[in-house]
């Protein structure tokens, strides 16, 4: 599945870092019934939205039935809110993964971090699972919400301390503006298809660090200087 | 509600232009049972989702009977496909009344869609009911998957063609970076309420205008020329 400004952990990605994925492989071959509930439940969600797809479904697929899954889950929405949880883990694993990997370059962790967003807006034509749960969950009080909140703060974050850390002129717009764009480029893969704009995720993301992200001393860096004071 | 790129037609806007609304103003009085429908589903499914309201609630709150709405719309489907029309309709409106105040200053028109765009992102907490339909309707055979991929391609290329008036130096990558900005915006706005990344909407286009759309002849444009061309 999923995740912005965070992405998922799938094994394409922890090749790619070059990083064996260490957690959960022993688990694997025999995952507990509240494991395999959940993964169940977050492929069947992810793939048929959180409302089209009832508990039936889910212990059916999930080879259990209902007395196992409310044992483990007094409702479909604490099981909603679980799956979000193992959505919110696997993008920090993923942060992590990059982490280690550029220790020591920041800015070219800054430019991984767009080339897996971009590979995962061109994977995966049902975008984010917390974005499409925010929509998708309207009730202002359902208990999936909070989550959505601290994940998508704590992501957003965590890239604007990325583009601190890579020493870009204004790290907070910086930030936003990439967090917007990911979550734009999702929706829009959804909308339109692979062909529309978010086909052009790394060219925009790339042209918005160039130009308002990192600018050489030599270059007048007024107008967002001027636009970020003027918050 | 309603749109992106395009937007919401709604009064504050309207007034804002500087122009009056001229359509449908005659049938407001009494609407017929076909526009009461539309109206009321559209409001309800704005509110809590397409899947989240049954046929049932929707003629009770247009104060009709299914045989009517069965009548008009021969299912949900063709109902739901009715209000994304509606939306696309007063989007477009929005437009025009845009490209009639802003006739021989293009360039001001983009900053008043920004603004513009910037107060959809504000008003409205759930966001662009064609984006948001095309997360809930996961089945990638629905009738209004065309609706919405049309309308976002049609909004896109609006855009896109008021960039080129406007003379900015690369019209294509700034309606993209646009589009996806805006749709990011209502999207986020959904999931971490109206402090988060949205809030800085307006900073950020107007960044991205000056930084890569309109470019003074004395400063080097050599960043996104490079990125435009490499595509």
């Amino acid at each position: 599945m999923e995740e912005k400004p965070g992405m998922e952990a799938k094994p394409g990605m922890e090749a790619k870092l070059g990083v064996a994925a260490k957690a959960g492989m022993e688990e694997v071959a025999r995952p507990r019934p509240r494991d395999r509930i959940v993964v169940t439940a977050r492929d069947l969600f992810h793939k048929h939205g959180i409302r089209g797809i009832g508990v039936d479904a889910i212990v059916e697929a999930a080879g259990t039935n209902k007395m196992t899954l409310y044992r483990h889950f007094g409702s479909k929405d604490d099981l909603i809110v679980a799956c979000l949880h193992k959505v919110a883990g696997e993008a920090d694993a993923i942060w992590d993964l990059l982490d280690e990997k550029y220790q020591t370059d920041k800015l070219g962790e800054l430019h991984a971090w767009v080339r897996l967003a971009a590979d995962c807006v061109v994977a995966d034509g049902r975008g984010c699972d917390m974005a499409n749960a925010a929509i998708e969950l309207t009730e202002s009080d359902h208990p999936a919400r909070r989550v959505i909140e601290e994940f998508k703060t704590a992501q957003r974050n965590r890239l604007a301390n990325l583009c601190r850390a890579a020493e870009v002129t204004h790290p907070d717009l910086l930030a936003d503006a990439l967090s917007l764009l990911f979550e734009g480029a999702r929706v829009s893969r959804q909308s339109v298809g692979a062909e529309g704009p978010s086909a052009r995720f790394v060219r925009m993301a790339e042209a918005i660090i160039a130009s308002f992200g990192k600018q050489p001393a030599e270059r007048a860096s007024k107008t967002a200087s001027d636009i970020e004071r003027g918050a």
